[in-house]
């Protein structure tokens, strides 16, 4: 049967494909990525096309009306290509590359980051977990002709103090001709790993070794690997400085959004393969903008720190995730032997080394122990309270003496999952509303000041916190009688954006569903704090500091979380924002051999909460399902602020009516 | 251009080769190996085939006579094919298996093996290098979901006190599976290795987890890897048995005989690759018999440890001999880490390490020290000699304080090379020759009691020593005139068979130029033992014990050979054979963890003389050159043996005429 040809729109690309096959499938292929939060399994309603040409089967589901089916929408993941077809790729069901660009991943230099960064090294001489060495070999006589390595061996004892060190087979191979090629100096890449034993650091390890001295050419790579998200930098470690910063969407989002519709898909056949291809690829990607950036050789790099969530770092590895999924949630290690980067697929020499972060959990990863790690939390008295937003909300409590953690299942709704019009970050998300109060009007800010295409996750905090403050929503979640509330097809909904004003075919609405589905997302992680504070002992009063983690974080405006009840009731001053910490507690773990054991440390004494079986995380839970919560006398501003605005917004043009 | 054919006789086999391809190329694609000593330079004259049809260019040396030429002969590494042709593969230029499957290969019960090792192995409960440890993982639960990793360690630590650890990546990805697949009961493969690192003991390696129990199923394999010969075992660890023996021609011998031109092979184009390559298919197929004499599967192979003299362990490891070969001789490792076997080319599953013996020195190899370990004289008070006799004659001397060794360069000799009819011990070489003191005729006894094809290393001594208690050989190596020499091409020569009775095509003959170059092997190998004695200040009536390893060694004479002046005059019980030592020394290595250590340490504590550059040796060999001896006075049994024997063959013929 001969294949059949898909054009794409706007992009103007073809390809050709089986007859049948499906239309996300088609748009992969082309290598036009679309939105497709489930993974194809047809629920998510995010990969929605219009087909304008050809004929079709299927794609018809309750995502798509009548009369959107009518006009050609079908979704792309049900709808199979009966015929050469022509399909116009909505801007709304895109992965745009464009919100990568613009700068929604954090400076590795954020507000927190530097200050804390200096405050934990070590004050100078940092050692770095991988190190150049330069020897100088006495050259062999026939007095003294023992080999090669031995040689190597004691010039690196005596002139660096290395006194047992394994030593990988192929930098030994290479040995002869390298020492000879440097006339007898050479320069020794020595690994200090903390990770592969059961006990204390591993010893130190002679992986490379070059003629000449080559210790000024010292890179190493440090990567966040998100679930949505790879975030790397390029790190001289001659002048301990990062000298380059590349991201791209993590290839694996065309398999799913979220971590359990990975790990759905990597138990389909070849799935756990092709998710770790997806993110090495993703990776090489990272890597090769690093290279060009920094200008420097694929031979330069000697190492690579990853830090990811315990799927995102079992997919990396190629490790079946079957038993992080399912209760009782085991991972298959929490402390990950450095292994060979070009094992994993990635493109780098068989001399470098991947050190992935150490996991707490199935669902507290190696990316929380880096931001800990970031944080310096661990080191200080103060008590803490460290968060990171996202589907999978986690949180640590804890000081220098002790830490416990958590992981809450709170949904997509941060990420523009389960909203109507939500989206990620992406140039065009809406990400601040101001309503106002007399009018109900609202005014939207979008990213990189486009057309609004929909709403993100800060978006989303802060319409809900001002359809609260003017009134228009209640505290449980249902919206008054007002003119900018209408009946829609999920019951009420308020319109941001009419669609004349739009960038999609359409109004930008928000619905009552989707408040529902965000009460429940601040819900759990509300929830989630207080079964931590509980189990230590602790009340809301009794936190120093709150640090919020992670990019989307950052744009997170505290006050309107607070109105919400996302965050606890507490003074602004006491929050801070720290930005991408998973790719800064890589970075610090690279630069420094006494923040790797830390970080190993942080991994071996944090005590981890399963939420899911908690009875009193889900009193807690249904307790928090209101705004800003139940217990209105944990929100003492909320309800001064509630009481000094009137909340009127709509009641009184109800009343002029 | 189309190929031409090619048909060997007498197999009868054909092989299509490019025209202008060499007779030696072409015998090696059809599969017939013929002997190639040199490796195909057209030095040694060995692969002489004869050409029975068909034209050719070239094969013409001083190796082949001109009525021989006529006849067809030719060398086939000299001589290219110029059309289709037919050849007929002489018997003596054969590459026999023959040979090595009539018992010329020690078995692992040789005469003083079983013994040594009971000496050795410590009494009872002995640790191999790699154990199956059974283990009982706790199931997890929602308050303890540790990972898989973390419990399973926590069982090895609990159930077998292994405290620190570290972890293949194989072994780690494996675990999720394995455990549940096993409910919770597992088998922990762990490596003891004792050389991964510079100093002291590398630390306890989990390899591999199986489910269940398997800890019954535990096989180890100990190879001896000679230049010529690879030699093979099988041992069951659950029950500290030899379970199979299988040996091998090295499958290198095409690219020459011994060290020296595998070395220089190895530096022209991809050498090292096909070398690497034939040594490892040699082992793939011994240990292929291995398993099916075994009845066993390749999974069930756990560890494999080999010994061999330095090119080979650095062959086999790919690594480069360019500064093996020449001044300083420095070899590129003396303590090899572990390796993957897989890497190497071997067929075994990803969990088996090859574990290399350490090398002393560019020519005392780890087949020495596998050999000193498997004699047990570094246990010992005694002062004793331990000779390995080869075209390298490696000598250790040494006790429980001391060891001191090196490495004679005696020439192929004794292993049929520089012979005009010598040949290794395969079916049909002369072992053993009594020559009739009247008659001056020779009785000759053959491997395999075939007809006799030439001579092997133990009859070339045999004769020599006959010859000189006749009388028929003069101490200085020239023949008297006697009914029995003849005027040869190389000088005076002595017929052992004549052309009616041989084996081959026409007469096998002992040449004056046959007798110095034996003179000259035994020579340095005298020279060795002295300039070692004097090294540590002992002379010859110093030594307690002289200890011959070997298969060669096992079939010396001991009398003839100090006839020879190849042994010192010592009293013949001082003397005993411990046969494939390298082989033991592999084994016990393999089923010890302590005899490892001590393998070990051997390297690291014996002294290695450079004998290529010494004043003192070259005096020696000088004076050596002589039956038995220059310095009579040090042969006094020889002596009286001679006046007692009147050594008057031939001169009383002589007389008579």
């Amino acid at each position: 049967m001969p294949d059949i040809r898909i054009t794409l729109l706007p992009d103007n690309v073809t390809v050709d494909v089986p007859r049948g096959e499906s239309l996300l499938r088609a748009a992969h292929a082309a290598g036009v990525h679309i939105t497709s939060s489930c993974g194809g399994q047809g629920t998510c309603g995010k990969c929605r096309v219009i087909v304008t040409k050809g004929s079709t089967t299927g794609g018809k589901t309750e995502k798509i009306s009548d009369e959107e089916y009518a006009k050609g929408y079908r979704l792309a993941c049900l709808c199979r290509a009966d015929s050469p077809l022509e399909m116009q790729i909505p801007a709304e069901s895109r992965l745009h590359r464009g919100g990568l660009d613009k700068p929604r991943v954090d400076k590795p230099t954020g507000r927190l980051a530097a200050p804390l960064a200096d405050q934990i090294l070590p004050a100078g001489g940092q050692r770095p977990v991988v190190e150049k060495n330069l020897i100088a070999v006495d050259p062999p006589t026939l007095q003294d002709n023992a080999s090669d390595l031995s040689r190597t061996l004691r010039a690196i004892k005596k002139q660096h103090g290395l006194d047992t060190i394994s030593v990988d087979f192929q930098a030994m191979a290479a040995l002869p001709g390298t020492l000879r090629e440097g006339n007898w100096t050479a320069t020794a890449t020595i690994l200090h790993d903390g990770a592969s034993r059961s006990g204390g650091p591993g010893e130190p390890r002679l992986v490379r070794i070059e003629p000449g001295d080559t210790a000024g050419r010292h890179y190493c790579v440090a990567i966040d690997i998100g679930t949505t998200t790879v975030c790397g930098e390029m790190i001289d470690l001659s002048r301990d400085q990062v000298i380059a910063e590349a991201s791209d969407y993590n290839m694996q989002m065309k398999h799913g959004d979220d971590v359990i519709s990975r790990m759905v898909f990597a138990q389909k056949g070849d799935g756990l393969k092709i998710l770790q291809h997806a993110v090495t690829e993703t990776m090489n990607g990272v890597i090769g903008q690093l290279l060009r950036d920094a200008s420097l050789d694929r031979r330069d790099i000697s190492h690579i720190t990853v830090a990811g969530n315990t799927v995102m770092t079992h997919l990396l590895l190629g490790l079946d995730t079957r038993y992080v999924r399912s209760a009782p949630y085991t991972p298959a290690v929490n402390r990950v032997p450095p292994v060979k980067a070009r094992s994993l697929g990635l493109d780098l020499d068989g001399y470098v080394y991947l050190y992935a972060m150490p996991l707490i959990s199935s669902y507290v990863g190696g990316d929380i122990v880096a931001g800990v790690l970031a944080s310096g939390l661990y080191r200080r008295d103060r008590n803490t309270l460290f968060i990171d937003i996202g589907t999978n909300g986690e949180i640590v409590l804890g000081n220098r003496e002790w830490l416990v953690t958590a992981s809450c299942s709170a949904g997509p709704a941060f990420e523009g999952g389960g909203i109507r019009h939500g989206m990620r970050a992406a140039a065009g998300a809406i990400e601040e509303v101001r309503i106002d109060p007399a009018t109900c009007e609202p005014v939207v800010f979008t990213i990189g000041e486009e057309k609004p295409r929909g709403i993100c996750g800060s978006g989303i905090i802060n319409v809900v916190a001002e359809l609260l403050e003017t009134g228009i929503l209640e505290p449980n979640g249902k919206f008054e009688k007002n003119v900018r509330v209408r009946e829609g097809s999920d019951g009420m909904e308020y319109v941001l954006v009419p669609s004349e004003r739009s960038g999609i075919d359409g109004d930008i609405v928000i619905t009552e569903v989707d408040i529902d589905n965000f009460m429940r997302a601040k819900g759990a992680m509300y929830a989630g704090y207080q079964t931590l504070l509980e189990s230590v002992g602790l009340t809301y009063a009794d936190l120093d500091e709150i640090i919020i983690a992670g990019a989307f974080g950052s744009y997170i405006d505290i006050e309107k979380s607070i109105t919400t009840g996302l965050f606890p009731d507490l003074p602004v001053e006491r929050f801070s924002f720290i930005g991408n910490s998973s790719l800064q507690g890589a970075r610090l773990a690279t630069l420094s051999r006494e923040l790797l054991a830390d970080a190993e440390n942080i991994g071996a004494k944090m005590t981890n909460f399963e939420l899911a079986d908690n009875k009193s995380f889900m009193d807690h839970y249904m307790a928090a399902l209101f705004f800003p919560h139940t217990e209105l006398r944990n929100f003492p501003s909320v309800m001064e602020r509630f009481k000094n605005l009137g909340r009127t917004c709509g009641k009184k043009e109800n009343r002029s009516e």
